[in-house]
């Protein structure tokens, strides 16, 4: 089926907030097999709500709307649907009780009852009333409002709008099938080079470079019956083949959840000592549901007197080389190893900006150390890009040298 | 002066990349007094784009165009124009030349004149051709189309799109006046209610909730001669007396930063003990440049071991009340200002889920600490919503408990 994304908010197009929730049901969309022709943002202003919505009901077979059903003066969904629709609007019983019976206070209760003006004919979503959004039919096609909010709009989506547009999708759409490669460790043009095959035979690939990791996706449409085509099955295994190592996970597996899986195998406990990430090592990791089974903890050792006194790391040492540097990386990983009596440790200094730069080492200068039980090594990156940048991509990295580690043992 | 942006892209309609650069676009627009009627996302083909450009050329003063000018055979940017205009299309000769210079293979060359052909009349944005993009004229009207990659676009946005804008501006827009007041403590229909008044004036506000923060934006347009409007410092001090001090800051400033300033203000050193959090409330306060000179360092304390071995918490205390407590808060705040010789710790124990939640400690319970050289206290918090955002909630709360312990002293 063909569909419009419809994204309603002033915040959205002043730029003030960026768009995600699109580009989500965009995607979602399109892996179940059908096509979006256009994705359309509008202030909050009713006329301009009720020309996008009447222009991509008369092109598509269905729309999803999101924002403006809040309780504030500003959202202003349900009054262009009712004008433009020329349906009547009403009091949404159940929402009101929802309401109503959450709020002691009259005047609270009054100031939401907006919420609950919904256009005849709206079918509401959430069967609690604890987030707005509504199914219309016009003209026998449907139309999603939902929440402008992300996690709303993104529990709506997933729980009612995909799983009811099948009801809708009598010619039952092929789904599509994707496969999205998860690499740490090459750069964008590499990947690009060593697929250059698979592409000039046709196949549909794309790359999109996080931080320091590159997804990759592989994309080709089912055979009728469900069945995956013998052709895509082969790319597959050639992007596996040519990327080996470098990916460490399929689908929506983080990099630290694949980290801790190798760890759990392995029985075996990993800590962090970070400097110029401050914590976000830990922070990524720990990101991961049930990582304390292979998560023991961290010292977040930003102060040079932190890394002698908790880490244990040598002042002179720290004098001779600085804090950025591998004796120092290496020292931290092995202090930390002691200090929280884990397995694996990962350390990481650097200069992540803007200021504390030298010739010598420039912003983007980090050193990780690695220590277990019997070995210390360390490595030296250039990262660029702005503080939060060189940070992210630090803590991606010190990840992924562990999981690097995990696979030679 | 009116716009529309439009960007292209197969990568954008199926969700596979996240559209950012309207969103940029939008914003400078925005701030230079300009409006944006809508944002258009279309696919990689040469009739969507044409419709959405005539579309947008009708109704506006001005358009912008992102995407589509790269050498693939997915890029129909150009070849949309030159039908939807009925101009004709040749080979620049500048951007052949530089091409042409820079490639020693032919065949390379070859594949890479795509990327020169364009509509008649085209005036090419980088004087050194190293980027794709140009300016239109059609109508009368400017259209720029810029590359889709985000720095590139940038880059052009800022330094040609902006600049010129302001030529074809005869009636030379009003630039906007707009005020971001970043709060944290109040739910959003809290702030609403306490700002109807002024939206009863008619003062334009919105709002948008970033995890536990709110962001409220106050705009109006300068007056002639680039005054701002009474009325807007009138609204301007309403905000701040009714919101006080759950005001953290305005425009940019962070959480983390307005807290880093108080701290350096009053001398202080800052501390962490994070356990639920696994380092996001040290990564989040080192996101801010300089903060070495108010943070100290923290100590992850995700395995209860590492609670008693660096924190001293008593283990018959970890025992009686578990590590989701007041108390153990309480005593891993006063811990590690012992093990870190700080002035200030703040420390984080709660259930970030999905696993791990009771009756009595259902997922999102978290519990803050915070501990000074005379006094401990700790807070509950109930959060909702994924383990990545109870844990972000946490961080943020966390932060700005730092906050208003400063403002006290």
């Amino acid at each position: 089926m063909i569909g419009e994304i419809i994204a309603i908010g002033d915040e959205l197009t002043s730029g003030r907030i960026l768009n995600t929730t699109s580009g989500l049901a965009a995607r979602e969309l399109f892996l179940q097999g059908h096509e979006i022709l256009g994705m359309h943002t509008v202030g909050d202003a009713p006329e301009l709500i009720g020309e996008a919505l009447a222009a991509a009901v008369a092109r598509c077979d269905f729309v999803i709307v999101t924002g403006g059903l809040g309780p504030t003066t500003d959202d202003m969904t349900n009054e262009a649907v009712i004008k433009t629709f020329g349906v009547d609007g009403r009091v949404h019983p159940g929402v009101y009780a929802n309401i109503a019976a959450r709020l002691k206070d009259d005047a609270l209760v009054a100031s939401l009852v907006k919420m609950a003006w919904l256009p005849e004919g709206a079918e509401v979503l959430d069967p609690e009333y604890r987030m707005a959004g509504y199914l219309l039919r016009h003209q026998g096609k449907p139309i999603w409002f939902l929440p402008g909010v992300p996690p709303q709009m993104e529990i709506l989506l997933r729980t009612k709008v995909l799983p009811s547009l099948q009801v809708f999708d009598r010619n039952h759409a092929l789904p599509v099938c994707q496969t999205v490669y998860r690499t740490c460790g090459l750069f964008e043009i590499e990947i690009n080079r060593r697929l250059c095959p698979l592409e000039e035979q046709g196949a549909v690939i794309g790359y999109y470079p996080v931080g320091s990791e590159v997804h990759i996706s592989l994309t080709a449409r089912l055979l009728e019956g469900g069945a995956v085509d013998p052709g895509f099955q082969a790319a597959d295994a050639f992007i596996r083949e040519v990327l080996g190592d470098n990916i460490y996970g399929v689908g929506e597996e983080t990099l630290a959840g694949a980290t801790g899986r190798l760890l759990r195998q392995r029985g075996l406990m990993l800590g962090t000592a970070e400097s110029c990430t401050g914590g976000l090592i830990g922070a990524t990791l720990t990101a991961t549901a049930g990582s304390s089974r292979w998560f023991k903890g961290g010292v977040i050792a930003y102060a040079n007197q932190i890394k002698e006194r908790l880490l244990g790391v040598d002042p002179a040492l720290l004098a001779r080389h600085g804090a950025v540097s591998g004796e120092t990386a290496r020292a931290m990983a092995g202090g930390l190893l002691q200090c929280l009596d884990c397995d694996i440790a990962v350390a990481a200094t650097g200069v992540a900006g803007p200021d504390g730069g030298s010739q010598d080492k420039p912003v983007g200068t980090v050193y990780l150390g690695l220590a277990t039980r019997d070995t210390v090594t360390d490595r030296l990156c250039r990262f660029t890009g702005s503080r939060r940048q060189v940070q992210e991509k630090t803590a991606q990295t010190a990840v992924d040298m562990v999981r690097r580690a995990l696979l030679a043992r």
